[in-house]
């Protein structure tokens, strides 16, 4: 299974195609609004989250409601499209390029873009850099999940901080699924806090980050290798993740406590249980031993960095004159640790897919899930 | 820029087959016995590594002292494979297979590598999911030095945690120069109390993890891309990082803290000083911005788990007769912090040359620093 | 450079997502509108091609008339969509599937992707493997070209034989430069007994296959790889000009005639001149030597055979019932050799452009072009 | 699956590292001797065939006779070596390099690697671009034909042509079986007349090429793909015998005459037997459709151009000095045709097993098997 992403900020559209999926898997336009719409909930978010309602259009691999087994390609449109129309003409113009970006947000790729590309103004590089494109990769995230829920396989996530306040706790999967979608925040207290920050960040033109967990259950032990380090479910889940543009950290389980402990307190025994198998007390490895999936919950943080638009800009550099200004602004959200989290469940959904693929093989749903059963079995009568 | 490793930990030889090197790169057997012999220091490794003294044989791909331009292969013996020929044999045998491990290790890929391949013996997997194999990745990972300090990139490497004492700071580049390096750890106090922990954790039969950090210095900025999240850096190091065996998080810069703090306080200012070129006053992104080098120093942190193979073992369940049981003991180390920077080290090195690689093209040494130069220059007239 | 394609037969439309050009590469719609509109000719040619008259819209990648440097998408509708809706429809309907393809056509992939995904109806699999997506693989290829162009590279091509009639030569390039669209075949008696075998064939409802040739100028010595076997460009070409659905060979230079002589006829000797560098009298290596091209004009014979999809069917089986039956009949053309000259340049360019890229890196076409000014440099002083 | 080579023709020895095989598949170092035992034969062949007797050692992933599932490395000395230590030491020297190659022989890699690499001595380029190589190949092949075997493949090939003597028909698999493997092409008087055609080609200096062809047999519908142009066996295949350093040219099937005539005569009908399934009463697409194996005999011809190493060497030019010059001379072969055939035997095979990996998943062979079996049933219940 592989993916490309297309589309600027505030062109006409996002565009991407999945390839790789098994045919006859249900799949409905509305199974992707559903995901994109989540997407753009979240205390702190910008005005643009409004306009857009983001909706999805199949032109390709879905045929009365299944997969065809060929590419699946998705269209997002920009509503925001129609203000830009000129700025962001694909045909030449004999007017100077509309709305240059000429002073470098610190935090996003805009001068190292430029630097790159040798370019004096960088909203060719904001275009494409900016997390807009994140919903492209949350549409081919939702037909991931799709897939996964065939197998059982249910993604759910939470808010662990948010600025200086941090959840009580690292929730269990139940108890992720009734938070409030706008801060689905473990503890009341800390939810209310943790509002209460992102809005008085706003007030001042200011943003903030934060972390977050995303949990996934039903997955079988034995996804991912041990044989060949690019084949580690750890290794991929992590370029994943930190492929997010906020994302700047990735933690597996419990490391960063695990690293301040004794092995003997911090590794999960084996038990067994007739029926149930192999059980483990803990869970402090996050699900992932050797890069192989172990049966247990499969527990995923990612530390968001504070979002680096700001209302009351940092100090930059203009890039043609050289001369110090104030970063450039454009639209943007206060705090994006919520849609973080769903832009993080379809990043994972998009790993996992593609391990059960390798595993499981297959060009048919039915397929598929033939070869999983008898692996299930398998499992059981180990 | 791809490579392939080969071995297993009581194997004959570890083998890595490393393509994509240009023509014209002098590579000497030093050059890697070097890096492996610092993967072999630390307080709290085990017996194993004063046998081993690694070094490496080049059998393609370097000649007279440079690379061809063929894929580079390097054997590196295995010493203890003596004790091990009939156990490890390719050959069949009529005896049973020798040292079985049926008590998975808790942390390692013993149970969910037996669950996946359908085996009650786990001893093929212990044999390729030891870090022993991490000596083949540090042996690519030299040759990919060499390229980058070709282009004055330099690596460098410490120790910032282990157990529960931490560094009373992140050192610069030049601060890990003079460590030991059996604990390069800054702060005397600080480095002498995790020594005394590691000790005191192999008396107690128990293990230590902690954390490592990575610094590189004299990276052009432009590495990487925001264009498409698969080709990112901040992913790629990533994946890179997490499928080192010890590996669970991975932080870019400051991102803990950077997610704790207002965007106005903890993203990097764009200065300009004449003839310096753009200037940040501070790295709290640690390099990266965008998916791509910033010209700053890349700084890659990696949370490092306790080490899962306990002289006082867990408890675990044997594979065959489900019964409770203590978790199979196989010679190793109380702590592999220190050999974790190493192999840290190496994985970004083969990450950044692959980088280079891509940026600068060109077959023979000479073509690429042609390239490299003249973006150099393009750099300066930006 | 990589790139996806999707879309069906009669569905809304194509997609193509073209992903790893360099930013500031002129590309207009027409660019791509002139290879769609060469892909539509030819001598028997069936009704569709006039319906459609395919144009592309860039909707990524591409702003004021150059590439940004991301990913770049095109979208060419399918004129004939609108007769198709509810049979092609993504969402579900209560109605069953319209059109089944119950009988399949010797040739096409029909009855191997009905066993291979488990289907009774083959109206997914024609919909996807049908050569409409070649419109695709041109529009892509048309900006590869534009790419090659900045380097000085042209590519030709021509018919070199259909059914039982062949050229008199195997032209060289500038003679394939003024040959009738419509069949540009090298001799005038030959191209006018084509054209009577294709409309004969037409008129029995039969088919013709054939062959082309493809003939790149202006490439520079260098390109691909010995090194290793997939990095070797003859058999990147190779793969590349059999994906296509009606090639069955492909031939470089003139190998077929090169296997039955002696290797003191068949080679090409190496002579030199003073300003021109290294000369070859001959070419019947069609200008790859060790799977690197040489400097010589690029040379590649692809062999189609007969279009699979006949008005005057063949015997087949229906899925379901098994009984005996007449193949599918699906509007088609009689004959496709001239499209399919098209579509062998298109991706032959893909893998050329693909090949300039590796060779020399850079992220905007001023840096790709110096890098590639370096080159001809030290090719100039060798 | 996938694999890298390395090696050079007089250094020490090659190496292949395979990854991606399943744990428990048979494997012996006699299934791979033989195989390299059959790439030495061949009337023909040069005094070097002799001296070496190809001798695998499995350092990595073969276990008591198993396959571990981790990678499998597979190291063949090269017997010669001890003649070329200093030659081809790793080391630095301060002697000059010896045995240069100044002289660069047509239709080898020499001249256009010399280009590429800026080189004026080509002993590199063709130490790493000669046909030595294709022995890591076979043995990677060997191990890939071990897997297909668990599933019923066969693999069979002979020869159709030696220069100007071609076999008078294109034999069935069962009349590959009893050829001399000396000389493999059917007809006695064909095979009489190709032997001394090239054993006169010999006494003059002289080089022939010819052509080959490979059987497969027992492969089920189903494996590559239609639904994307890189995943169609027919590209897939094509890359992998035109990367065979003697391939010129690879056609599918009867392409040729296909090509020539009529759909309506060329296509094979789609018949129906009780018990048998679906039927064709020819095979003229050589067991592929739209990319996918359609349970037909697989059918691959590779046509060979003459060695291009001459004893009565070809003109060249001078590398430094650029004066005219006789081509290089190195101990080779007068007719590769007959190793040709296991070489394209083995890349084939590597192929196809990557096929039945894709389609079949599954970490053991077992679990690939029961995959394998439950398709048959859905295959045979269709």
């Amino acid at each position: 299974m592989r993916f490309l992403t297309a589309g600027e900020s505030h062109g006409k559209e996002l565009t991407v195609i999945l390839e790789g999926l098994p045919s006859g898997l249900p799949l409905l336009a509305a199974d992707v609004d559903g995901q994109l719409a989540r997407r753009q909930l979240g205390v702190g978010r910008g005005a643009r989250q409004k306009i857009e309602s983001d909706r999805v259009e199949f032109t390709a691999g879905v045929r009365l409601g299944e997969t065809t087994g060929g590419p699946v390609c998705m269209r997002i449109p920009n509503k925001d499209w129609k203000s830009w129309t000129e700025i962001m003409a694909a045909e030449p113009s004999d007017e100077p390029p509309g709305r240059p970006l000429t002073l470098p947000r610190p935090g996003h790729a805009d001068l190292a873009g430029c630097l790159k590309h040798g370019l004096h103004d960088g909203r060719n590089i904001l275009e494409r850099s900016s997390a807009r494109e994140t919903a492209a990769r949350v549409a081919a995230g939702a037909a991931a999940r799709r897939l996964l829920a065939a197998f059982g396989v249910e993604i759910a996530s939470c808010v662990l901080s948010v600025g200086s306040v941090r959840a009580a706790e690292r929730p269990a999967f139940e108890n992720c699924l009734g938070l409030d979608p706008e801060l689905p925040m473990p503890g009341e207290a800390e939810a209310e806090e943790a509002r209460r920050l992102i809005l008085e960040a706003r007030k001042a033109g200011d943003t903030l980050g934060g972390s977050t967990l995303v949990i996934v259950r039903g997955l079988l032990p034995g996804l991912g290798s041990h044989a060949h380090w690019d084949r580690r479910l750890d290794g991929r889940l992590g370029q994943a993740l930190l492929s997010i543009p906020s994302a700047k950290a990735v933690e597996i389980g419990d490391a960063m406590e695990a690293s301040t402990k004794p092995g003997s307190e911090m590794l999960d025994p084996i038990g067994y249980e007739e029926g149930a198998g192999f059980t483990r007390p803990s869970n402090r490895m996050g699900g992932l031993e050797g890069g192989i999936t172990n049966g247990e919950e499969l527990r995923l943080v990612t530390i968001h960095k504070p979002v680096p638009t700001l209302i009351r800009p940092l100090p930059s550099t203009h890039l043609g004159t050289k001369e110090a200004g104030k970063a450039h602004k454009e639209r943007s959200d206060s705090c994006v640790v919520v849609p973080g989290a769903v832009v993080a469940e379809a990043m994972a959904a998009l790993v996992l897919a593609a391990a059960y693929g390798e595993k499981f093989g297959g060009d048919s749903l039915a397929e598929m899930k033939r070869n999983w059963e008898g692996y299930r079995k398998q499992l059981e009568a180990f």
